[in-house]
């Protein structure tokens, strides 16, 4: 098990490679309001997307832009107001109509990922991406592969599948901790440093991308290749603040010569005694990891809490959650909960975030049952 | 002083009456590229706000959008592209054609705020405003004064005078505290929830308008009337992460007969062996404030450091700082830097900001004898 979580944490860490200083960003937009290209006035969701566009050049980045032919915008008054309605964050997030932003943090760029997202049923008009990519050799064949499908999907993809809109940003610092041998990178000492990166690259991404408009984010890391299509219906069904899925991992079973799945995602636990009589003892700048044979915490891990009786709607409160994926409520992240890039409490990044989130009264939640993949080599 | 104090404290609260929950926005962006405002291709400052102009209509909420003429935009491609400089934060930002987002949070709209802002001497074509103000009838006022010269400047004002683009938010939720008598106010008790709802104000409106393009943060409180106008240049030009110019207030001396000034803002301090005692024997959740007289904390106060002999440009290194005049560099808050509205190494709103900003390794600076003059009503 060691060796697996040692893995999932190479993983997590890996796909940033941001560092604190100046950022050389390549920032690209795309909307899918065109009156041209639905020249009969079309499907009700063409409607729907020309109601809900801004008819003002300056939208926010998270907002489509539909042109009035005809309108003379040289000639526009300089004001343009945006009457909001209410930006909820409810249940029924499809029918109130809520827009929602898809954070990434992407080092390598699966085909698998990128499938997926597109498969997602929650209605495209409302959901705006975001990613980050390191500004490293691999960071550029990601960026590239993605700009790719990108563009297609924008350019040529059926009306329904385009997403409102896209922003990619790089960032120019170098990794903390240069590619190594995975035993290196897996080692307790590295795991602060690596995952302060990782914090300070969704803070960058967030700070960035949130939008006066966006109800929810939901954070979904690169390498999560399989999830319900109706995953974003589901989890907000739930109605919480802060929810993670369960991530596990497919893999061929070589005992019983069959696929089989297995946890991935130790970052989604309960406290336990053994862990804050743990933390009593550390310093403030220490922080607490899970998953390490030196450190033995005794959290009740989400990864083995699944019940099958109980369904997929089971939920469980949580201490500390996983970035792979979690759907937060924009006000959380509005309130001022990010992803600390130093001991919080002993904690860092995501784990670091469900602390903040619950001193700004917000419970996390997390899944059990409710499962979602992890890319297997 | 305890009265000043209490006073100082009321009017730093009183500005935002946010809550968690719901955010009901009005949403006003203002740009200022107007090819037709220019005839005849005018001056040099109108020549660079075209070239720093976005082309296309979809450009992030921070940035001027030019359009181009012949331009045919319902055919444009989908993708747009926004190759971005290095976006720096350096020591001549004019130079390097660095941009800055002035946030204030605002209770009361008053003209000599506005004034003093338009006389800023930086070039406007640069400086992105962001407002946030509550709900409620003071609220509404003040919002009503604000977007009558916003209209008045960004439309009629000469092409200099006109800032790159406003954002205006509203929101929706009631003050954790009515308004009541002054000395209610001022009870420490109430003190810890005012700044709370304070710091979220803040967050709200930073992570909400902060832009891929954004180098600088300069907090400016919406009962500052008085700077030197060349108040940006001069704070950067000390290339210091976090840096604070020192509050006071103008006031008539009955005893000299002559108008005098004293010392305003008292959240800019040096720790004290004294503070630090105090703190250790504080529950987490409990913060430590300055100026009450149960609370004897013995901190050094910029307010009271200045010496003339030293000059404007004496820095002081601070441990917490208040927001009055508070010039960040984005990537701080891009680190994940925010307003805790929670009990941080027991400091709330601005201080536990200036302690986070350590934390992410930015140590913040004051400026004793720079000096901005609050409202005296």
């Amino acid at each position: 098990m060691a060796r697996r979580m040692g893995s999932i944490r190479l993983r997590r860490a890996s796909p940033v490679t941001v560092a604190v200083g100046a950022l050389l960003c390549i920032f690209i937009v795309l909307f899918l309001i065109y009156p041209s290209s639905s020249p009969g006035g079309g499907s009700s969701a063409s409607q729907r997307r020309m109601a809900g566009a801004a008819i003002h050049p300056l939208s926010p980045v998270t907002d489509p832009y539909r042109r009035i032919p005809g309108l003379d915008e040289s000639r526009a008054p300089p004001i343009n107001r945006y009457n909001m309605n209410n930006v909820t964050g409810t249940a029924d997030p499809e029918g109130n109509r809520e827009n929602i932003l898809i954070l990434t943090p992407m080092a390598r760029f699966y085909p698998e990922y990128w499938d997926n997202l597109v498969k997602l049923t929650y209605p495209h008009e409302l959901i705006t991406l975001g990613f980050i990519l390191p500004k490293t050799k691999e960071g550029n064949e990601a960026t590239a592969a993605l700009q790719k499908r990108v563009f297609k999907l924008q350019r040529y993809g059926a009306e329904q599948d385009r997403f409102r809109s896209i922003v990619i940003l790089r960032q120019d610092d170098e990794p903390a901790i240069d590619s190594q041998d995975e035993s290196e990178r897996h080692k307790l000492e590295n795991q602060k440093a690596r995952r302060a990166v990782m914090a300070k690259a969704r803070n960058a991404l967030l700070f960035t991308t949130l939008g006066p408009h966006t109800s929810w984010v939901l954070w979904l890391d690169a390498d999560i290749i399989e999830t319900p299509p109706t995953l974003i219906q589901d989890m907000a069904r739930h109605d919480r603040a802060v929810l993670a899925a369960n991530c596990f991992q497919r893999f061929y079973n070589t005992e019983t010569g069959r696929m089989d799945e297995r946890p991935y995602d130790f970052n989604n636990w309960q406290d336990s005694e053994m862990a804050l009589e743990l933390a009593k003892g550390m310093g403030r700048d220490d922080i607490l990891l899970e998953g390490y044979r030196e450190m033995p915490t005794y959290r009740a891990l989400m990864a083995y809490m699944t019940q099958e009786d109980k369904g997929e709607k089971y939920e469980v409160p949580l201490d500390g959650v996983g970035g792979t994926t979690l759907l937060v409520k924009a006000d959380v992240h509005r309130d001022g909960a990010m992803f600390p890039a130093f001991a919080f409490y002993n904690l860092i990044e995501t784990e670091g975030f469900a602390k903040m989130a619950k001193r700004l009264g917000w419970q996390p939640y997390g899944l059990p049952n409710y499962k979602v993949y992890h890319y297997n080599e």
